[in-house]
C-alpha cells in the first residue's frame, strides 16, 4: 500500500480524551475514530490488526475442533427470561423495543442463544461432544465507557460454547479450549498467564482467566516466574490425546490475581514470585447445567432417558486485544507490533521521492514485499516520515536515501527494544526480511 | 470435515413457515435457524457460504482500489439529524435509547457515519479520491420480514462510499465500482445484469441496480439477450485506465425493471428482448453533495477555497446473495452451488463404513481433498446420504461403495443440470477434481 493513497489520518498531538497509552496511540496512529462514547470506527490500519487477531483466534479454534457459526447481534428478550438473566443484567444490557413492541436486546453474550440453537438442532447423545463458536460484535452499555477499545460499549468477541453428555466430557472440552487459548495468545507474540478465576455472573464452578502482563494493566497479579519461562509458540498439540498433563503442567505453577492471591505464597516462592500488572484477554468457564436446566436443553442418552447437557463457555476479547497488545508493547515513540498481528510487516521510507535511483529502489522493494509493505512515498520531511513510522510501529523499516543508494545500500531497521539498524544492499535486506518471516503455525 | 462430527442439522420435512425456495432449502440444508422474525443464526454450513461470498466481494473491492474499514452497528441519532434523514426513515429504523437517555440507532446504512469520518480525517484535496467500504451487519425493522435472508431484519451488507473533488472524478469512482460489481458477481458464477434504477431514499441522479435472473425473482425485468452473451468471469480489468468504454459497452444494451421499462422496446428488439424475473443483489448511486452539503464535508481545494465533496454509495447484499444464488440455482432435489461459493467443493459418500476397503479409499480421498470435502462417514442408509448430499448441493460427489472398490473404481458425480456420473479409478477422480478446480482470479 502506498502511504500517499492510504486512508491513515495520523495525529501529531496527543488527544486529550485518551487516558491510557493504547487509546492514545490508536487515535494518534489513525487506527480508530470515536463514533460515540465507547463506540469506535476501525479505520483501515486498525481494521487490518483486528482481522489478523481474529484470524489467529479462528484458526486455533478450528484446530481445537470447534466449529464456527454466527449468531445475530439482536436477540429476543424471551430467551433471557427463560434463563432468568433478563433482570440480572440491569442497565448494562441494551434493551430495545421493535416496531411491534416486542422486547429485544443487543446481545452482551450468547449462552441463551446458543442453548436455544442446541436444543432445537441436536437430537441424540451420539452428536456430542460439540464446541460451537462465533466471532461477533457485542454490546454492553457501560456507565462510563473509557480506555478506548479496552472497555468499549460495542466490542468484538470470540465466544465458544461446549456441550457434553457428562462432567468428564465437559472437562475434556474445557481442556481443549484451555490449550487452544495458550496457543492462540502465543501465536500473537503474547505471554498469556492462565489464572484461576471467579466465575462471576456467568456462574459455574471452574474458571480460568488469561492475563497478559503490562505495566498499565488493570489487575495486580502474582506469578511464579517459572511460568514465564514456558515457551508456547512452537509447541505442537495433539487434541485427540489426553490434555490433562499439559493443563496440569500449566496450572501447576502459582498464578493469581489479587482477589485470589494467597499472601503465604510470598514466603513460599520468595524471589520466584513476580508481582506485576495484567490485562485480562480471555476467560473460560465450566458451568454444568446452569443454562441447560432452565432452558431444558437435553438429549436422549444411550438408554433413552433425557440428559441435560453439561456446558462451558470460552471468551476472547478480540477488539480488546488490539489495545492490550499495545499496552504490552510500545515505547515513547509509539506502538511496537508483534509481527503476527502487525498491520504491515515492513514500512518502506523513500527519503527523496522524485530521485530516480531512490524511486527505482523503492519500486523494486515495493513489488517484492507486496501486501506486507506500507510504502511512504510522500513528499514530506524525513523527520515526519521517521516519526510516523515509529508511531505506527511496523516491525521492520527499510529506509532508502540518495546517499545510501549511491553506495548501493539501504538501511534496515528493527522497531523496538531488540531493534537496531544496519546498512546493507537491497538484496541483502530482502533476504533478511524473507529469512526472518514468521512461519504460519 | 467429517459429517458425523459436523454441526449440520438438516431437516427431512419442508418447514411450513418458508414461502420461497431459498428459505426452505436453507432451513432444510441446516444453513440457518431463525432467532426471531427476520433474524437468523448462520449455522456452520451457511456461515461458510456467507464467508466465501464476503471474501469475493472484499477481494474485488480491494482490487478496484477501495479501502476496507469497519464502522460500528450502533450510531448516534444526532448524525442522522444533521443529514435530515432521522425522521425520513420512519419505523424501519431501529431506534434505541441508551442508559444515559441518548438517542442511538442500529444503522440501516452508513452515509452519515462515513461522511462524519471523512470530514474529521481528510484535510486536503490532495488526499482525494477515496473509496472506503465496510462489510457490516445492518438492521431494518421490516414490518413483515419474510423470504428468509432475502428480506431479513438483520442483514450483512457491503457498502462503499466514494469521495471526489468534482463530478468528473465522482463519475470515475462510480465506473470503478460498476466494473468491480460486474467482476464480483461473475466470480460467484452469477450473471448479473446492470439496470438503470431509481435512486429512492438515498437520493442522487445516477444509479444502477444489479439483478440476477431467477424464476422466483421479485422484479419483472426486460433484457436484450445480447447482454447475456457477455462473458465476464475471465475478463481482466485495468482500473487505472479509462473505464468509460467498458461501462458504455455494458450499459449499451437494453435492460430495465418494469418500473423503467419502455414498451416500445418490445417492437424494437423483437425476439432479442427477454422478459424474465430478477433479484436485486447490488445497487450503486452517485448523489453529489446530498450528504456533504448538510454535513459540511468539505476540503480546501487547490486554491484554498473549501469544496464540498462529491459522493457516491455502492451496496451489495452479502447475506441476501446467499438466498439469491439458491433462487437462481436449485432443482427439485436441492441446492446446486456454483463452485466459487460452495460450502465444500466435494461431498464424499462412504456407502459402507466399516468395510476396510471402502474406509481406506475414503481416507485417501479425505486426506487429498482436505478443506474442500465433506465426508459422509455415518452409518446411514445410502438413500439418506444421497438425498442429503443432493439437498446441500455440493458441486461434486464422490461415491465409494464395496462393489466399485472391488473393481478399483469410485463414482464421480457432478451436481446439477450439466451433471452426470462416471465410474473411474480413485486416482482418476482426484485428477479430474484437480483439473476442474476454478482458479482464484
Amino acid at each position: 500500500m502506498r502511504r500517499s493513497a492510504y486512508f491513515l489520518p495520523t495525529l501529531k498531538e496527543n488527544p486529550s480524551e485518551a487516558q491510557i497509552v493504547s487509546h492514545r496511540l490508536m487515535l494518534r496512529a489513525g487506527m480508530i475514530r470515536q463514533s460515540s462514547a465507547g463506540i469506535y470506527s476501525w479505520l483501515p490500519m486498525g481494521f487490518r490488526v483486528l482481522k489478523k487477531i481474529e484470524q489467529i483466534v479462528r484458526e486455533e479454534q478450528n484446530r481445537a475442533g470447534a466449529q464456527e457459526l454466527l449468531m445475530p447481534t439482536i436477540q429476543p428478550a424471551e430467551l433471557w427470561k427463560e434463563s432468568g438473566r433478563y433482570e440480572d443484567y440491569g442497565k448494562e444490557m441494551l434493551r430495545i423495543v421493535d416496531r411491534h413492541d416486542r422486547g429485544m436486546l443487543y446481545g452482551p453474550t450468547n449462552e441463551e442463544q446458543i442453548t436455544a440453537i442446541f436444543r432445537e438442532c441436536v437430537k441424540s447423545y451420539r452428536e456430542l461432544p460439540q464446541i460451537l463458536y462465533h466471532i461477533q460484535w457485542k454490546f454492553r452499555d457501560e456507565v462510563r465507557p473509557r480506555f478506548g477499545v479496552m472497555r468499549g460499549r460495542e466490542f468484538l468477541m470470540k465466544d465458544a460454547y461446549s456441550f457434553d453428555l457428562d462432567a468428564a466430557g465437559a472437562r475434556r472440552s474445557y481442556q481443549r479450549m484451555f490449550v487452544s487459548y495458550m496457543r492462540t495468545f502465543a501465536r500473537m507474540g503474547l505471554k498469556a498467564i492462565p489464572m484461576r478465576a471467579d466465575t462471576g455472573p456467568i456462574g459455574g464452578d471452574l474458571s480460568h482467566e488469561f492475563q497478559i502482563l503490562a505495566e498499565t494493566g488493570e489487575s495486580a497479579v502474582f506469578i511464579d516466574r517459572a511460568l514465564l519461562a514456558t515457551d508456547w509458540a512452537g509447541r505442537e498439540v495433539d487434541y485427540s490425546s489426553d490434555l490433562s498433563p499439559l493443563v496440569d503442567e500449566l496450572t501447576g505453577h502459582y498464578a493469581a490475581t489479587d482477589e485470589k492471591h494467597d499472601p503465604a505464597m510470598e514466603k513460599t516462592l520468595g524471589d520466584r514470585l513476580l508481582s506485576a500488572r495484567g490485562i485480562e484477554v480471555g476467560h473460560i468457564f465450566y458451568f454444568g447445567t446452569k443454562y441447560s436446566k432452565p432452558m431444558n436443553a437435553a438429549v436422549p442418552g444411550p438408554d433413552g432417558t433425557p440428559v441435560l447437557v453439561e456446558m462451558g463457555s470460552y471468551g476472547i476479547g478480540v477488539s480488546r486485544l488490539v489495545g492490550a497488545i499495545i499496552e504490552a508493547s510500545h515505547d515513547d515513540a509509539g506502538i511496537i507490533w508483534p509481527e503476527p498481528v502487525a498491520p504491515f510487516r515492513v514500512g518502506l521510507i523513500n527519503l527523496k521521492p522524485g530521485d530516480a535511483k531512490c524511486d527505482e529502489a523503492c519500486a523494486t522493494l515495493y513489488r517484492a514485499l507486496a501486501d506486507d509493505v506500507l510504502y511512504d512515498d510522500r513528499d514530506e520531511r524525513a523527520g515526519v516520515k521517521f516519526a510516523e513510522m515509529d508511531l505506527i510501529g511496523l516491525p521492520w523499516q527499510v529506509v532508502v536515501g540518495p546517499k545510501g543508494i549511491a553506495g548501493g545500500t539501504v538501511e534496515l531497521k528493527r522497531r523496538g527494544a531488540a531493534g537496531g539498524r544496519e546498512e546493507m544492499t537491497l538484496d541483502a535486506a530482502l533476504a533478511k526480511l524473507a529469512s526472518t518471516r514468521p512461519g504460519r503455525s
